[in-house]
């Protein structure tokens, strides 16, 4: 039988600031991205996020960004390679400490934002964090886009790696991601958005933003958690899954 | 033979602003309160701080502070207690992240600053630290001030407590440290600093500001290691214990 | 024909996370209290606020706050007092630019959050920011509870100052706000913060949580603006006091 | 008789940690680049760097830069033009305020560390801080390297401005700074780097790293001032320049 695993970004919110409804989204994924406190989520949010992954038995990813609160990780920063494994270590660790408390632990890594695009083709910086996870704990599989530099380097040095596609995101005929600023980056269509998901469990194929059909076999796909509507649309993407066989379940 | 230990902050440095010789220190010193990004000390820093007391194999602890990087942890910050408690595992995961990656891990936990002052006599917060202590892990024992709420909600929860005195702060006859913006709360002169040491190791007393003889046995003293003198004050204190035959080795 | 000011605390959104309906909120009050930084608002954000602020000709204050994203400014300091003279100044400056290019300008000062409340009987702190706001500009008025020492000694310094009433707070028997960790402290329906508003403004009195009736004389009248209930909440205070002939205008 | 400018990055403590002796280095310098808190410099820092600057009658520039504290602003971030045009008002604004309240003003823009370097070239930036400038003050003067895309579009929107050499970085065969990263890209003998003063004020040349001679004349040149090193080589400058009869004085 078909199965995928569901991946979401949670544990965004900051202070008195709130981002998406982790509770919700967690009923409807599989493996929690929780964020590390260095683009999003104060302690008090994370391990609240970890609390409630951890009663709901869903898997706790570590979602580690570049130190940038103010532009929530989503700008590229030229962090030296040395400084980024050390700023990855740090954060697996203290979301590993909070997620113990809950009597969980951190189960796999995804870079978030910025982070997640440069190592795509930054190779220095896809090693620094190869490095980090390696160092910290070298059986933490790692999520990250097929072809790239990051995934390659993570198998080169005996990670587990894990492929995966975006849910509700364009792209571009090459596989990548179309910038969020192009209009069209990001659909909002539930309907059109669990199709996909739907073709990529069954099919392994995605279609570009041209048109092209690009052969793609994730193991997880992301789908977003940060707004109201994230949350019908992960509600709508579990319902086809359903109804077409797929299970939903963690990757191994 | 009596035997003491000496303890001392290390790993505050930030970025481009170092803070201290933490090398000098460790060859001084048997256990490191390493910072832990909250009022010092970033990722690289820490992980410098960390493997070097790996390698002249100084235990390392938590040095938990309040989120105040502009304070330096030296100002009284009104946290809630759940918050208090996240912030205090958050600190000690990403320590023991990068400890562990030297192949050590923390082994203790000491408050920073201000965190430390206030826990003398805030009971809500004094606990808030405690159960983020006790979450993380009950077996990590816990360095604060004689007689006060810390140490006493600490044993309550079943916490290994350290008792500690300070080398070079003076202080009141009810035993609390004079606060830093009193005239000579800070002591400077390596030779009386090391006799107060020597006096603590071998006669369990102390001389307060007023002459008071106080009856204290810690067994651990704090050396402070933030500037040049420091080294140099270490280093008088650890000659005039070897030469009265206090052996200098970590609380057990 | 009785006049009152309406106030309320914008530009409070940081980086990704968005709090409150700015531009909704300009068209119901006449004076805005825009955050500068140091508790919420990125610059982006600021200058985003004051542009729209001054298109609706609405007046801007400065909120000054402790510096303390990650507790939004709500958690008591203990910064010495030539800091928070230095940190207010600092935000009053960098908002009086914002303002200056969109053809405005800081035209008083709020404090907030802790610092608001801290000041109603902290002398040094209250002096701190008296001092800066005298440096900076001794003509700019101050915003601040009847009776607090910082509008004791903003008076002592030759400070314009403006005594304000909260709407939507409950008040102690005393005068002083009841604290937001206290049930009740907070008023959620319109209609009835509305007549409070209107009692203000007529009578000069305001009913405390015990019954009490405090004689108050506010000229102006503090509405929040950070939920959506907020902006119905000032449109059904608007709505009322112009069906009882009440201008709602700037304090001169 | 032959001029030149020094100026100098100041204002660059944060909190516990002091980087420089700002007041050696105003005595020997004629414009102060005062960091506005984003890379460096706490508000009590900068408003004590403006009070020194103005009783030395030392002009004061705002060293604009990145936010990133930990990276000291010398890390490449892809912040949005929009975004960065906020960033650099709110920080002349918040430094503007400090020299005000010390009876002087912002009177020119620097910007700092990796922004410095990408504005060289980074078209869309050296735009957003363009913008910023004009939008703040449009008869404020900028620093900037020769040939740089930033001052190139700072001509065309009609501010003035100032060229400038460094006198202990190494220059390229182009013309542009040899990275922090390559070896000899920073010169550390007093005596050599006077020499290359003298020269460029004398006569118009520097020796790039491989021995091409550039034509560069400078109005300002930068003297380093964050180690006790910097002390005595603006020291060296200074006495070079007064024996060959150079006058050390602000640019117009």
């Amino acid at each position: 039988m078909p199965a995928i695993d569901l991946n979401s970004d949670l544990g965004e919110s900051f202070g008195a600031w709130t981002l998406g409804d982790d509770v919700a989204m967690l009923k409807l994924v599989t493996s929690a991205n929780v964020a590390c406190g260095f683009h999003a989520g104060d302690p008090t949010t994370l391990l609240s996020t970890c609390r409630s992954a951890t009663d709901l038995t869903v898997r706790i990813g570590a979602q580690v960004g570049y130190r940038d609160l103010a532009g929530f990780g989503r700008r590229f920063i030229d962090v030296a390679p040395r400084d980024l494994t050390a700023d990855v270590i740090y954060q697996i660790g203290a979301l590993d400490g909070l997620a113990q408390v809950c009597g969980s632990a951190v189960a796999y890594v995804k870079p978030h934002g910025a982070l997640y695009n440069a190592i795509v083709r930054h190779r220095e910086q896809a090693r620094a964090v190869v490095d980090a996870i390696r160092a910290f704990d070298d059986t933490l599989p790692v999520l990250g886009l097929p072809g790239s530099v990051f995934l390659e380097e993570a198998e080169k040095a005996g990670l587990r790696t894990v492929a995966e596609a975006f849910a509700d995101r364009a792209y571009t005929p090459e596989g990548t991601l179309v910038p969020r600023t192009t209009a069209g980056s990001v659909l909002h269509d539930p309907a059109v958005v669990a199709e996909r998901v739907r073709r990529l469990a069954l099919d392994s194929t995605l279609e570009a933003i041209d048109g092209t059909v690009l052969a793609i076999a994730p193991e997880s796909v992301c789908v977003h958690g940060d707004t109201p509507a994230a949350v019908e649309m992960a509600a709508a993407i579990r319902k086809l899954l359903d109804a077409e066989g797929v299970t939903v379940e963690p990757f191994v």
